[in-house]
């Protein structure tokens, strides 16, 4: 696709313009100290925070002592005096203020998936309950893939049939039929923002119960599930939350539904009395009604540890920062990186690219040129903590992330075309985004 | 309840002999050496190996460095670069030879509860597949709480109706309206080893499926899940397995059934093409298909590292040995500690005690003596690896638990009144168990 390069070649003048300026953000910046806390390479400028978090520092310290002293010492015994058995909502409680929730209604252990899986089944049961006319489950139709595919399995294990719809769709959708909806608060591709207050109110107007996954929304901005009204919540730890690869999960069960919460994975770690070893099982109360079998205790640990990054750090200036940087991040991009036309593209984020659909311009190295476009809203109420950029041509995007990676700039890649740029304020500079977007002009082949 | 204390009353010669004994034992076994890999108290004796494996020294090392290399350094790329992603399948390549299942049937993720409910559900869609008349779902009536929670849900969620029966009494009534079979391979309470190739072959005789748990014999004797013809078989692995604190479960698809099997978890770790991102669901192939979500990887690795202590470990050699020392152990115990009669107990191990139906003789603290019988079958085809003792009075087990504790001999109480001592031949020596039986008979007031 022919870009005009005209309006993207910059002068000494922007780039300097630019880099004063992330100076200038980063001093003024409230959050800088925090990003002391994180173990980061200086060569390299770390933007896959929506995929796996940076290693706080007091991670290393507290797994080893697990490992070595309450594992290695105690034994058998760290299940009361280290207080395993009761990190599942120990832990919980310290992802609850990040999302909104007050105590007593989030618990940590198993992936998202599996917490999908309970969360859907029990928001279909308690609305079934309401009204046998309840057979319909509706999921956004840019589901991150793995909430769809345990949502068909939870329809069908249930009796219910699974309808897909876009969010904006939802409120219209969502009626006396409905038995429960399953929400992305961002959309893991785009990074656009769904409006969780509107999609809740009009899915509880219609009766129906509402099912909101956090994945690439929990630590990165405020949520407000008890404000808002959510009925569940899912969402994973190792992205914005920073535990560990594959670190447990979280499930919010709003308060006034626990009692109505009935499992479908009733594990002996949710029963009234795990250690009466009765063979009737009789569920928890409170949030430990959402614990299935025995947490990864060394994964959980890692992430308690993780959390204390947030010690005096609000989500809302999280928030502020995050909008900041991304703003920063674009402005740069459009700067340094030529921009594809908005009408050229063939390529829709979600479904395939046709390989010979964008030409490129030739770059200096004598490889095509390739050129992006942001996929994230403009409308800072409609983007999450990611930008996503469309190549073209879209065959290029791993290429280019390849690339960026050779360099230190470390972002992801998701098919057919879109590079992902997570940004955690946390950790992340003004100086690290305005950096980023050069690295990608240069490897873009854009004007340098 | 009167004991019989001149049978018991040992004189020099017993307590020399036994000892004498013991070091003899620890001479001549072949598996001694291996007690060097594992970090263990030389002022403790270890017998809780049944619930918790003690401390391999290869852990801690390869946690710290997944911890600071693999995510503090790499981060995201450790996915691929570490060998995060096939982590589930190359720790369970590791578990298969110790429960004899030939490559590329094992997988390790969630928690035996999560995989318990997944075989039990694919076990059940296959049976009816084969016949619709297959509705009923018989869990051992022994088992493990957990299962008998998980397969109620599960037999809730397909239409089956689940029945308990004894273990005994499966052959005889498995039949053409059976769908699955879900059995404990060793009862958790009694130690009892189950006939597992007798029953499975029942059951496949009845056209049934059958599903085994393993956590009680995983890593203590040879299961020979191939060569007996198991369809589906799950098992926790930090008994002894030695993973650490809820170390990730595994599950077992018998390769011919690995295409049939339909998950009820279909997460996207579990689709033949994950990050194509589809929006349907395609199940991979192998026993990749028995995976969820995100693998909890701090955990995962601790597993893996863990089971580096088996090389040039035979399972065969670790049965061999484990009977020796429950048969050492029971001998001592005999020899050190009050027996209760068989006949004046009113507890049995599955059922309530009545408080006042052993009144015990005084110790010379002046406190009622504390009597004990086996509930651990003599016969070897029925023993696992841990010997239970019922306690008499049952009331006063927890607090035989803890004065044993106090003195360094860990094992672990349930209720009502069962003393359990897990036998892992891998760092368990014969003094150990001469020692445990010396201590308890000293803390139940029992002659000296």
């Amino acid at each position: 696709m022919p870009t005009d390069n005209t309006r993207n070649t910059p002068t000494d003048k922007p780039r300097n313009t630019l880099a004063n300026e992330s100076e200038h953000l980063d001093r003024a910046d409230q959050l800088a100290h925090v990003r002391e806390r994180f173990v980061l390479d200086p060569a390299t400028v770390y933007l896959d925070g929506n995929s796996l978090g940076a290693l706080p520092h007091a991670v290393g310290e507290r797994v080893a002592r697990t490992v070595a002293h309450e594992w290695g010492e105690l034994g058998i015994r760290s299940w009361t005096e280290s207080g395993w058995w009761a990190a599942p909502e120990r832990v919980g409680e310290l992802i609850a203020p990040l999302v909104g929730a007050d105590q007593g209604q989030v618990v940590v252990g198993d992936s998202t998936s599996v917490n999908v899986f309970k969360a859907v089944v029990g928001a279909i049961r308690i609305a079934r309950q309401d009204s046998a006319a309840r057979t319909e489950l509706l999921v956004d139709e840019a589901t991150f893939p793995t909430d769809g595919y345990i949502a068909e399995s939870a329809a069908r294990l249930t009796g219910c049939t699974l309808r897909q719809v876009p969010a904006a769709a939802v409120p219209g959708t969502a009626g006396p039929t409905t038995a429960a909806v399953l929400m992305n608060h961002v959309d893991y591709r785009t990074g656009e923002l769904n409006d969780l207050p509107g999609i809740t109110a009009a899915v509880r107007e219609a009766g129906a119960r509402s099912v909101w996954d956090l994945c690439h929304s929990a630590g990165a901005l405020p949520v407000g599930l008890d404000a808002h009204g959510v009925d569940f919540a899912v969402g994973c730890t190792y992205k914005f939350l920073n535990g560990g690869p594959g670190s447990p999960a979280f499930l919010y069960l709003r308060r006034d539904l626990q009692d109505r919460f009935d499992s479908p994975l009733p594990g002996w770690h949710s029963h009234a009395d795990p250690f009466a070893m009765a063979p009737a099982y009789e569920p928890a109360s409170g949030a430990t009604r959402g614990r299935v079998g025995t947490p990864e205790i060394l994964s959980t640990v890692a992430l308690e540890a993780a959390l204390s990054v947030w010690e005096g750090v609000s989500i809302e200036a999280v928030r502020t920062k995050s909008l900041a940087l991304s703003d920063h991040f674009l402005r740069c991009v459009r700067t340094y990186v030529p921009e594809a036309s908005p009408h050229g593209a063939e390529a829709s984020p979600h479904g395939a690219v046709s390989p010979h659909s964008a030409a490129g311009t030739p770059s200096r190295a004598g490889e095509t040129a390739v050129s992006v476009r942001s996929l994230t809203p403009e409308e800072h109420a409609r983007r999450g903590s990611q930008i996503s950029l469309l190549c073209e041509p879209a065959e290029r995007a791993g290429a280019v992330m390849e690339a960026l990676t050779a360099r230190g700039v470390i972002g992801d890649f998701r098919r057919p075309g879109v590079l992902r740029f997570g940004f955690t304020p946390l950790y992340t500079s003004f100086e690290d985004a305005e950096h980023a977007a050069r690295v990608l002009g240069e490897v873009t082949g854009g004007p340098r």
